[in-house]
């Protein structure tokens, strides 16, 4: 009984997968062995977007109220305890998120990663196109084919701010939604009211233009990460048919405990909005979601109006502008989520060797589909962000002297060029 | 703006979906308004399976450690903390189930639900066929469909054990597994050592024949709800190429948290091992779930031997059984779970009107692809056990005495013959 049967029990579209996924996976696996022979002290570790820091103390005491009491453990409907709806809906309002959101606009989640599968699964017909802007979080990739969309990438502007004719180029009569992750991963940029109201104006427009309902599903765990008084504006906020999908993930820094919420615009759906509700509950269920985590709803509820500290990312963001400034490199300040996203000096690949050789761990830019570039993350210690500093001097260091040999050009001129695409994934670094 | 993009926003898949599931939403609704209109205590409803019973000191004290303690709540691995899936795998091997069970065996989910839905999408291609026996869990149809596979529905016997030979005669060159619910909701069988090992037999016989693995999934939230010494046997311990899906929902009474696992018996799957549980975890972060919630991961670790009570249960399966024999109903006497799965005196959809008309809420059995039953669940308090003992004598009063006006027959005869499948969804009922 052998062989061929086992070698046939995992799914063809699942090896597929694997593969896709594997870059990110490999950079995994060799940070670890890289740890283990070198010393995780010497090792700078900018790939991972998991802060490990306290979450707010209103969150854990009333966690600890929550699970000291006798409360219930059992099933609640799959949309959520109706009081802990109740209570984001309350906090929306408040927040001037919206004006009139009530607990039938929010359904509880897994996770923002609950939220958009509920919605997708919720919108789409296999078939329908979900436009996503590159940068982009890779997830989003698996999201959209889980429920059998089809995913259609346009480029941001090379500040990373939005391109609204590019969008509206690739909106077609298959589009069933706009997917924006804000602040985005990897690049930290914050989308700005002006660009999000024409986002909003082309979306009705091309809708009417082609009798169909489009989306849009706002990805929001970064929202309360800001620096330099940025003005955050929920894309979710400004066009009525939008879905706000947000985690506890990131502001109270409880990634593993797996909560957040789906809030749709109260101004969606018109008559079907009821449907539109009964639909996600449903769905949240049959997924196999079934409901968010009981406990963490009812604690989450309580800490609603729990402070989220900025001030440690603001520091640690920065020292590493000053290490790539000092040193040279071409990247756009974020303005939120805890991530910065340069572009490479010279070809990727050879350029995110050269940076484990000095080992620094950072993401390749092709990740994100924008090759080019990389993703430093600095959801970590100050320890490791000095460290990082040191190598990021060292590695453009590197490049310097490499340069100076081959043609002498002014100090620091050639990382202002960017480098083209291709480049970052078929190239190879012929000095190496 | 309006009506016209409103109304397509739902996924015409998602509006099928809601029909399909309509039928026990409208139960529910029903049940409310019911209870609103006549007042809860009177109404008897054992239409859910949602025990409200406190779960286990030793649970409930792991718990509150684990909330007190300045522990991590940050992501883990996808398959969760090294620490808890060994434990998991110990308890598995001094339990009997496994012999070399280790923590890589081991994938921490999002209950039951979320281990089902992990396994399908990691084996399931599109169009691969799932074998799954009636009656059955209603939402297996949603869960398969979801990650594209086809539900190949086979009887049981009349009294719910295993058929064997119908399994094998609905296994096709598609079929990619066979789904079991192990004790099994609707009906309360345990399917016992010879039949599970005549299915595996089976299996693996048409494995070979077909050239393609067949993966049995085994669904045992109710494992530890037994009566009558009844031995439990893990379907997924006599076939190598098994998944055991697990959830505390029903054991620790804790269904709202969402915490299971999925075991892969150690036997399968042989040297692609390692690829199928990387599979499972790539799996369970990209359909959404990340990660199984990281403080019930350490709480369930940590009470792991934790004792089930199902005391309780075994007196209120008492007393309904001692009410259906007295009025002459027809069942099977369950042997797990907290389920009992009788045929209805008469067709169903007048049998089920009847009872309501009494206050007493039961699901139709072709909920469960099984018409012509009704299934009752006792996981509820004595109080509504008591009551429902009444009704049920009320209702079969009922049917006594209309028969008896129609045709004189010995008191309980009629009971004993089944209706037909047909009868149940398309009879109505003359009399009312």
């Amino acid at each position: 009984m052998g062989i061929l049967l086992k070698a046939k029990m995992i799914a063809k579209k699942t090896i597929e997968r694997m593969e896709t996924g594997s870059a990110i996976r490999k950079m995994f696996d060799e940070g670890l062995s890289m740890k283990a022979e070198h010393g995780a002290e010497h090792v700078a570790d900018l790939s991972l977007g998991n802060p490990e820091f306290a979450p707010p103390k209103a969150f854990l005491e009333a966690l600890r109220r929550a699970a000291s009491e006798p409360t219930p453990h059992g099933y609640m409907p799959n949309a959520g305890y109706p009081h802990v709806r109740e209570a984001i809906a309350g906090y929306l309002n408040r927040h001037g998120y919206f004006e009139n959101a009530e607990a039938r606009h929010v359904l509880m989640t897994t996770g923002a990663a609950g939220a958009i599968n509920v919605v997708l699964k919720t919108i789409l017909d296999p078939g329908d196109e979900v436009i996503v802007l590159r940068p982009y979080f890779v997830e989003y990739r698996f999201y959209i084919d889980n429920h059998g969309g089809q995913m259609a990438l346009v480029d941001t502007n090379e500040d990373f701010s939005l391109d609204v004719e590019a969008v509206a180029a690739a909106v077609t009569r298959r589009t069933k939604a706009v997917m924006l992750n804000a602040p985005n991963n990897p690049s930290g940029r914050v989308y700005d009211r002006a660009s999000l109201e024409a986002l909003a104006e082309m979306l009705l427009r091309k809708a009417h233009e082609h009798g169909r309902a489009i989306a849009l599903i706002s990805d929001e765990p970064y929202r309360e990460l800001l620096f330099d008084d940025t003005a955050f504006v929920s894309p979710a906020t400004v066009y009525p048919n939008s879905f706000m999908c947000y985690s506890w993930s990131k502001s109270f820094n409880i990634a593993g405990e797996r909560i957040g919420y789906v809030a749709v615009n109260p101004a969606a759906m018109g008559e079907d909005r009821d449907a539109l509700l009964d639909a996600l509950a449903m769905t949240n269920r049959t997924l196999g979601f079934v409901n968010a985590p009981a406990l963490m709803q009812r604690a989450v509820a309580e800490a609603v109006e729990a402070e989220v500290e900025t001030g440690h990312y603001a520091a640690k963001r920065e020292k590493l502008c000053a290490a790539l400034d000092e040193s040279g490199y071409t990247y756009v300040k974020p303005e939120g989520a805890f991530y910065i996203f340069p572009q490479t000096l010279g070809p990727e690949e050879a350029f995110i060797r050269r940076a484990r050789e000095h080992l620094l761990l950072v993401v390749p830019g092709s990740a994100f589909g924008r090759p080019g570039h990389f993703r430093l993350s600095f959801a970590c210690d100050d320890r490791t962000v000095a460290l990082a500093c040191e190598k990021l001097r060292a590695v453009a260091g590197d490049y310097h002297r490499e340069r100076a040999q081959v043609e002498p050009v002014p100090r620091g001129a050639f990382a202002h060029k960017a480098p083209s695409p291709e480049a970052g994934t078929k190239g190879h670094d012929a000095s190496r």
